[in-house]
Parts: structure tokens; sequence; C-alpha cells
């Protein structure tokens, strides 16, 4: 596996589910950057499973040690670097399943890629507990953008098929988006959030799970981001989105509904207003030619229920070739979308940090 | 602009659309792979404009000149470099609009970005024209592919809202899917052709464009291609599928739908198929935990209508601020869709040689 | 600082002198490589500080924990990561000094680039303490390099103006070259050994340092690993040789006295023996054209003294500009290449690993 | 192969001796910035052949052909892409040598990693002349870092036996070292100018070949480029410098000297002058810790005699394993390096440029 990832900014993730520890590793930060890491802790607490009976009652303390990279609270120019210790793995739930592939896992794909020397426990490294350390990362990467005048929040956008209307983000400011943070249940529409607290419920309650789809912005960014081609920052945003389990989809500005529209419609009309470009609508996500026009990124992503559900599905042992209906034990999130959201916006948050570094991020601040 | 692309690959393209020329530069391809060069041709000739009445008029002869790397025939391991030359220009078109945004293109953030001194003559670096070098690559990439048994084709899913069902590639062959290369306008359910090209010529009427949805599928694949975490299959291609201009969203498989899905649902059912491992349904679209399962890659990518149109749109001039109703003179595609389809097949073998490669290409062979 | 480097391999270090802990996460290692970790342990044992009079009285543990990637004794493919804590720091000895720029150290230039936010406490992420995690990563590779016949070995050349011959390796077989890793002083020439240690002695009582040349070979190396220009094997060698502190200078085969000869000297004989292309002499230290033939590689690196000495230097304190004589206190080595030798080693293994990788690693095995 | 070079910058050579043509694309240069193409020629006649009898009699024009990138005399910010056409070659020359090692070359690596496929034709791809591209590529980082203040030249330390004492740099300022350019054979020391033209003519009398030593100095360099470890200047530098060919030993400041010496002799005493730091001698070559203190960063490459020399040698055939004694026909250089020295000049400036990127180049402007 290769856990590193960037352009300028340089982050590498590593461990595994039931190992010893995982972290992250971010390389190319520049010195004297103040971190407040109360606020880092907040962010990776609203990922933390066990803090709700919408997600899986696993309690992670998730407390993470700082190994380099931090001096008298601020940052040194050296790689920084954490450590965040397994504590409460069941290590001895997996081996009588180790050979079993669940359906939608990738359990089958470890097989084929890992050829059964995979950490088999608990997802091993393709588990979404390495997520805490983009979490972490995400968390370095807004508070130093918050120096740019950026803020990303993300909601939830539809729980099944509860869904929210595309949402007008042009009225908020950073505030309000950054209050976005507080809600464990962040929604677009609050008129739809009972329906689609239901309807994880009702997942629950039939050992089932249920997929949705999150929204994401970043507002306050500058023009200029990004590149035609190989790097535009639909390339870049997209790549990091994808690294992130159960994500299947990826739009920006109004995405799909593009392909059904004509020119005349899509093309976002252009104004000046006091003295600054803008556009009136924002069909393009705030990205045109890979570049950023200074307008909002706005992303909806795509994710998948989670695999891991009671009902009996068919499938094989990988060991022995013999066909079963296999149903998978112990704690799972009925839906993943509340703890996802801090995940989305930390990617966004790296991949615009990225982006802003390699235009020269050094002599900005 | 970073014109570079690839882990194993190395894709470089450079140009620009009334240059001198463009091309691409492709870096280690091993020695000894015989390219059958008319093949090639073929394929960029589908990418070519002037070719049918739903494309532009203008007429490239796109005819590229190998300048190192193949001997004899075969690649010699040194870079595959080729050169097209830009032969068709009207400068002159350029000059008098060089100030005027044009709604939806890349004007606006070439002069956020370049300070103006982009080549600002029909697109410059962002020109469409700059994917020819992408389908000669795609088009070497998809004759290395054939010798693993791996096939690439892409259909029109949809043009403004006429739009097909979920194609079913089960049972098709390498064959058949090989054969959708020599239809100009290969859609998936031929049923709806003539509503497409009948919504193509209604916009081409109304000076107007109209933008589609284009299915790509890759079978016959290995499993174990890709990665967990930052270099998931879906990652690279999503990165380099969003290099291809005017592509505004992508989906694998089942996509945007699974979110929509229960996990009972959504869980592709294992079985075991003549001693193979399988999935009875494939809404994972042959990627589970970022690697790929041997079934077959299908993707869909949202493309968004030409911004090029001839109706009058509210925009601004960069030089003087001044508020303008402004239509795009020239020759455009109404409808990029046709043309697209082979640099949307040419980026995903692209993306899978490089993760073949990625697992010790020479040795296999 | 960006502590990440290779082509196919993934190294990533991160730590500081008197932080937490420092380590590295090695990537894309194959699943399954069985690691024997005593002697991992052994190898980092021949850097560690305080086994003899020679070197610095500081005293560390150097124990490392595995946090990921290795399971059962195998590593799995994720991210293989380590963590050796920092348990001896004296960091009351620096604050006192920590504006005064020690001649030939890094101080005067972590200034300029850190701007202040570097940790200064014992060199900070430029301690030579950090090569421990480089140690750990040689030791790998060097197990994985046994399993293609690869050894490699280090000796001492020269210290100050004692001086050896080059080293005829041709008739030493992977077994003679593994045992020089039990001798803790091994030098090119025994008959220079008490010359050199008297050198070192006179150095330390004198309070001052001295330098040295460390020579490097591998053997067994498959033919045809590395690249003309750009990738070539002394470029990818020299990039990692030079990341380790100290090494100024680099020269492969018969290096700088090359520069000498006529090319009727310098060319290396080409014969058939037992079928086999080999050389009669090896100026040419077993790479031409930037590519393996071969034949081992010989590489010299040039050790500059340690800068921390005793005696009173020229120099200033950079918070006040004022100019001084200062002595640098503490625990130092009078000649640092007895420790140095297992880095150069693992760096060269480092080196070719990558190289071997980048030839499709995986299917060899 | 992998032509592909840097950190910010991106460079890409392609091409082979005798293939259609050769040339470079340069990756993520800021657009706006003038080029004199006059000053490019100028530094590409110095490497040229067939200007003096001291070199080669081909005559190549090397007239580059700007495919992409500059437009209105200024870059764009599109890649900087050139074309060189092969005029010259005399294929014939060839075909009958094809199968045999000419000693010291890379024929004997060429059939190991290419298995017979590379174009054999003057070195295919290993040639030097690709190097025509370098020197395109290093004339314009010198345009560009001549407005940093940074100034490049390089002289010739020895041939053969007969060398120059180390340069004393510190009282020359950039104009002077700017015009060593204007010197076809630029040496340290202008009274061993005539015997280093007589080892010279000596070896071409006697149908061989001599080597020597190239000095190169950057002066007027800010502090603070580089870093710790892996990305030290001097891997940097080092890394481009052995992608030169023939080049086969490097070292920075004293070098391998400094390994004679006691610290307090190597160490480089500090001192304050108006307000500056600087130290009284630079035994370091201007870098310490990894990173560049301000100094002039000076470093000595060790170059091997041209393997091609038309006395017999002892070889094989590739093809049939025949023994053989062979002399090298054609037209070739008794003594590279007054050729070499403006592509050792083009090399430093290019791992500086990229350096400065990486430092944030644009917002520096």
């Amino acid at each position: 596996m290769n856990g590193t990832w960037g352009s300028s900014l340089g982050l590498t993730i590593y461990g595994e589910s039931h190992g010893s520890g995982l972290g992250v590793v971010i390389n190319n930060l520049p010195p004297g950057i103040e971190l407040n890491l109360d606020e880092i802790k907040s962010e990776m607490d609203r990922r933390k499973p066990g803090t709700s009976k919408l997600a899986t009652p696993r309690s992670e303390a998730d407390a993470f040690e700082i190994l380099s990279g931090l001096f008298e609270g601020h940052t040194t120019g050296a790689p920084l670097a954490i450590l965040i210790r397994n504590t409460n793995q069941r290590s001895k739930d997996y081996s009588k399943v180790k050979d079993i592939l669940r359906p939608g896992h990738a359990d089958w794909t470890a097989f084929e890629k890992y050829k059964g020397f995979q950490d088999y426990r608990g997802g091993g490294h393709f588990s979404g507990r390495l997520t805490a350390g983009i979490v972490f990362a995400g968390a370095v990467a807004q508070q130093i953008l918050s120096g740019y005048g950026v803020t990303i929040g993300a909601k939830i956008k539809s729980v099944g098929k509860v869904t929210c209307d595309q949402f007008d983000v042009e009225t908020l400011d950073g505030e309000d988006i950054k209050a976005w943070h507080m809600d464990a249940f962040s929604v677009i529409d609050e008129n739809k959030k009972a329906a689609m607290i239901a309807e994880i419920d009702n997942a629950r309650e039939a050992h089932d799970s249920i997929g949705g789809q999150i929204y994401v912005v970043a507002k306050g960014l500058p023009a200029g981001l990004g590149q035609p081609f190989f790097h535009s920052m639909e390339s870049r945003i997209a790549h990091i989105m994808f690294s992130v389990p159960a994500v299947k989809g990826i739009e920006f500005g109004t995405g799909f509904d593009l392909s059904q529209m004509r020119g005349s419609e899509a093309n976002d009309p252009i104004v000046l207003v006091d003295g600054k470009i803008k556009s009136e609508t924002n069909h393009n996500g705030g990205i045109l030619g890979g570049i950023t026009n200074g307008m909002p990124i706005e992303v909806t992503v795509a994710i998948k229920p989670t695999p891991s559900i009671g009902i009996k599905q068919k499938t094989i042992n990988h060991a022995t070739g013999e066909a079963m209906n296999h149903s998978v034990e112990g704690r799972h999130d009925p839906c993943i979308l509340p703890r996802a959201v801090p995940v989305i916006e930390s990617v966004l948050a790296i991949a615009i940090l990225d982006a802003i570094m390699d235009e020269g991020f050094k002599t900005r601040r």
C-alpha cells in the first residue's frame, strides 16, 4: 500500500484496525503555525464511534499523541507525526470468520492483492478507522486555511431516498459554515431531518444499513488554484475523496444535472460586483478549466451503505470455496454518514491546502 | 501547468491550440512492444473534428509524427514522444475577443492564474485539442492492455434528458466491446439514438449546446489492481477522468444510486463460478476497497454542455470591466459527446495500464 | 521538511532528537515477507551510541515498536511503521545555547529556513538520531535483498590522512561481506586499523574530531537496474547517500581517479566467463549508462569531521549578533565513521531495493 | 526510461541520437517570464559539437523550435516544449557494429535492460546528444535565476593529471562568473591551460581519450533552500549531476579533502559582516544540514574519459559471444570537458531553480 498523497503537502498514513496503532505523518508544513489542539480534538471527536445510537456502540478514545513536528505550540517544520493507539479491539471476534468474504467489503480484494497476509482483523488497513489520521490532518489544514479566510463545512444531503434540494450557500459566511461543525447531524434541509433519522432507525432495526449523500463546500477561496488537465482541482479533490471508504460517486457544482442542460442554462453568467468578478450562478462549483474562480467549491459525494449488516447474504469461504449464507456479527454503523461528514470536510481541506501550497504558500503568510 | 501524470507510467502532454504543435511524451513503456500505428491513427480519427455534422466543421489533420521511442516498429524503452502540428487555426478570429470572458469557459480562471500571459487564442493550453495527445497515449495503452485480455469501450448514456438505463455488460465479450469503436455514435440503447440526435440538432439550430453522460467499461481485468485509501482505483481513474475538459461528475458501478440503497441490496453477492470468484451483481463497478475484483470496471461520467454557444450571454470584458452580452462566434461542437467517447476510453485505459505497471508489468509479459 | 523518498519503495521518516519519538513508515512493501526482528535489532545496535570509547557515551536504547504492517511475523502489505522513543535527552543542556550558531552545524541554516521555530534541542530534526529509522529500513531492505542474492557491506577506508588502497572485492562472496557486519570497526586494510584508532584517540584528547571515508559494496546484483539520465543508479544512490548527515562527497568505482585516466585505461574490458558477461576491471563501479551491469556496485563516500568539538571556535549569537568564541559542550563522537558504517550500508540497500521494485518486484518472488 | 525530473519544476526529456528529434518539456514555469532566445541559443552553441579541433568534427545545428509555452516573447504558463531535429546522423556507420559491446559504453547495459530493442545507432537514448535539451532548460533556468541575483559558472579544474588548486570564488561577482561563459576553454588556473590542451592533443593523437574535473559555482543564492535528509541540496544537485553521462564523482565544497581534516579546521567560522551572517571559509560549499547558507554553492565533478576510442580493446559480440579486439570508428571527442561545461552549469541551475520554486517561487517575483 502506498499511504502517501499530495503535490506540495505530503501526507502519509499508517496503521491497521487491530494493530498497535495508527496515525499520519504530514510533510512540508511551514514552521511557526500555532496549532489549537483542543479544536483538533473536537474535530476528531466528531468522527469517533460510540457517540450516538445512530452509530456503532464501540467506544474508541481516538486520543492522539504528537510524536514530532510541534514544539512550544508551533509547527517546527519537521514532519508532523501522530500516533493513535488502538485500545478497544476485540480480536477474538475475527479469527473464526477470517476466510469468509463479507459481501461489499474489501475482504475479497484483500485476498487477491495481499494473498492472505493481510491483517484480517476488523478490516486491517482497509478499516475506516484509518480516517482518524485523515481527520487530524484535515483539522490542521482547516486551521491553516482559516488564516486565508477559507472555511469548509459539510452537510448530509440525503439518506436513502430522503433527499434535499441543492443547497444555496451564497448568502452564508464563514462563521455560518463553521457552525455546522457543532451539529452532529447537520442536514441541508432541516425539514428532512426526522425522515432521515427514521430511515436510519428502520435500517438498524432491520439489521440492515443505508447509504446517502454528503454536500461539502469551501468558501472564501482565492481564485487561481489548480490547473488545466492532469491536476485540475476536480482531479485533485476527487482523487483524495475516493480515498474515503464507501465513496462511489462525486460531482462538482450542479454535477450530473449539468449533463441534462443546454449551454445557455449551464454557463454561469459573469458579472462585476464591487470590482470583483463573480458569477450569478455556480453550476460549475467554483472551478473552470480545472482552476478555482473564487466562487465556492461545491461538491457532492455518494456514500454507499455500510457493507456490514446482520442479514444473511450469499458469499463463499475463501479457503474452502464453500458457498454459504453469512451475516456479519458485531457492532456496526447502520449509516456511516454522520461520522463521514468530518472526514469529507477533512479531505477537501487537505486538497485545497495542497493546491494553495503549490502556489507558494510560505511567502503568502 | 504540470502536464505530467502517472504512478508507474509517466505521461507528459504539451501544446497549445494555436501554437506550433502539441503532443505527448510517454515514459516508462517497456521495450519491445510492437505498435500498430494504423490502429492508433484510427482511434485518433474518432476524436478528430470535422467528421460529422454533429461536430465542429473545423478540419484538423491530427497527423502525428513519432519523435522518439519507436524503432523498427517496436518501442525502444526510451520516452515515446509525438508531435501533432497545428495547421488549421484562424488566429485572426481571436484577437478582437481576447479580453471577453466567455461564460463557462476557462477564460476567467486563465486570467486569474496566468495574468494575461496565457495564449488566449482558441483556448490556449486549456483547449480540448490537447486531448489528441491523450488519445494517442490511450490507443497505445489499449494495444498493450489487449495483450492482458483487457478491452475498453464507451457508449453515450444520455444526451440532455434523453437517457438510457444502466448497461448490462455481463454477457458481452472483448470483441463485442471492441466493436463499439467502429460506431461514430455508439449509444447504450439503440432505441434512444434518434431522440439523442434530435436533441443535438435542436441545440445546434438554437445556436446552443447540450450535455450528456458517457458510460465506459473495462472487461477482462486482473483482480488485485489498485490500493486502499490514497491510490484507490477510483481515485486514480477519477483523477485522470477529471483531466478531460467538461467532465463534472463521475460514478463507479451503480454510483449515486447506491446512496439510495440499503446494504442488503447494494452488497454484491459473492459466488464461485468454475473455480473463479465472481459477484452476481456489479453495483461496486469492479472495485472493492480501492482494488479491482476482476469484475468489469464500470464508470459513468457527466459531461457539461460545450460552453461555446452563439446565444448572447451576460459577461464582462476583463480589461475594461465593461458588462456586455456576448455571443461566441466560430465553429463549435453543439455536443462534444461523440468526440469525447474515445477520450474517455483513453483515460480509463491509461489509468488501468498505470495500475498494472505498478504491479510489475515487465515480468508479466 | 519533506521526509519522503523513493520511486517504488516510499520511505517516510519523522522525528526530532528531543521530541517524543522518531521513526519511519515504509510504503509499498509486498505482503508475506518474513522479517527477522533480531537481525534488524542487531543492525540497529551497530548504529547505537554508547557502545565504545570511540563514540559518544550517551546511551540510547533505540528499541523500536512496530506500529503497523507486520502480522504473525510477515509483512501485511500495509505501511510498515515503527516508533523509537527518545529516552535519554538532557534538554536542559540546550536552552542556554539555543541562539549560538555552532560552526559546521545546521544551526545557521535552521534559523534561515525555520525562523526560530525549529526544535533547537540536540539538533532537532537535523539530528543524526533520525538515521535510526533509516537503519531499520535498511535492515529490512537487506533482508529482502538477500532473497535476490544481493549482499551489502561497508568498511572504513580512511580516517583523517590514514588511508587504505582501493579494495578488491572480486574474490569475496556474499558470506564474506555479510561477516563485515560483525566487526564494530571494519577497515579495508587491517594493517591501518591501529593508526586509524590512534587518529581518533588523538582527536578526542584534543577535544577535536576527525573525518574519513567509507567504502560500500553491493554484490550479487542483477544487471539492468536503473536508467539513463535522470534516474541513473548513480543519481538514485547519491540522492539518498547525501541524506546522511556529514556526507560531502561520493564517487562510483574508481571515481575521481577516473578523471586522471585515459579511455584505454578506464574502459573496463569485457569478457565472457562461463556464459556470463563480465568486465576484467570494475572502474565503473558496476554501473554503465546509469544501469547496473551485474558487477559489484562500489561506492566511496567522504564524511566530514563531526562539527561538535570542545575547542573554542569563532561564531555569533543569532539573537544578539554578538561575536564570540564558543566551544560545544556535551557528549559527542570524536569520529562518526564507525556508527556511520551501518547507515551507509542501509541507504545503499534502500536505493537498490527501490530500483529492483521499479522492475516489477512482486512477480519476481 | 523515466525522463522526468524535479520536485517543483518538472523536466521531461525525450529523444534518441538517430531518431527524428529530441527535446525537453518544462512544466510549472510561471507565466510572464521574458525569454532571451539569442542567449539560449548562445548557451546551446557552447555544447554543440564541431566547433573546435578539441572536439568531434561532427557538425550539428542544434537549432531548436519552440512547440508550446511561449507567446509574444513570454512564457504562457503552459509546458515549455522544444524540438531539436537530428540532421547529421550517419546511420550506416552503426548497423555493422550493433552487437559489439564498446567497453566503457552503455551498450552492455542497454542489452541487459532493453533486450535488443534499444535504438543502437549512435548510443540511442543514452547519447550525450540528449544533453542539448538539458542545456536549453539550463539556459532558461539561468535567465530566471539572474532575476534573483544568482549567477552560475563552471571551469575546467583538471585534465588528466594536470590539475588546478581549489578555486577562490569569494572576490568575484556575478558579472565575473557570467564572463566565463564566453570562454570556450575556461580553466581555474590560466597557467595550466596549455598543459591541459597538450594532454588532450596527446590523447587524440594516440586515438585515445582523457578525463578531467569540472568546478561549478553558484553565487548570489538566498539562504534557506533545500532540506535536511532526503531532499538535501547535495542530494538534489547530485541526483541531476549524475544524469550527465560520464560523471562518476561529485563533491561539495572541500569535499573529499574534508574527510582528512579535523573539525577545528573543517568547521567554517561564522562572522557577521555588514549585518549579514557569513562564514570566513566555505569548506561546506554553501550547504549545511542540506540547506543553503547563502555562501556560494561550490561543486566539483569527476568526468571519466570518453569511452569511444580508436585503440583496439578487448570485448565481445553480444549476439555471437565471440571475443574480439575492437576499435571504435567514427568522429569522437578526445576530451568531453569543454562541451560538458555548459551541461554542468545547466544541471546546477535547474536544481537550484527547482529548490527556489519549492519555496514559493511565484509570489517572490
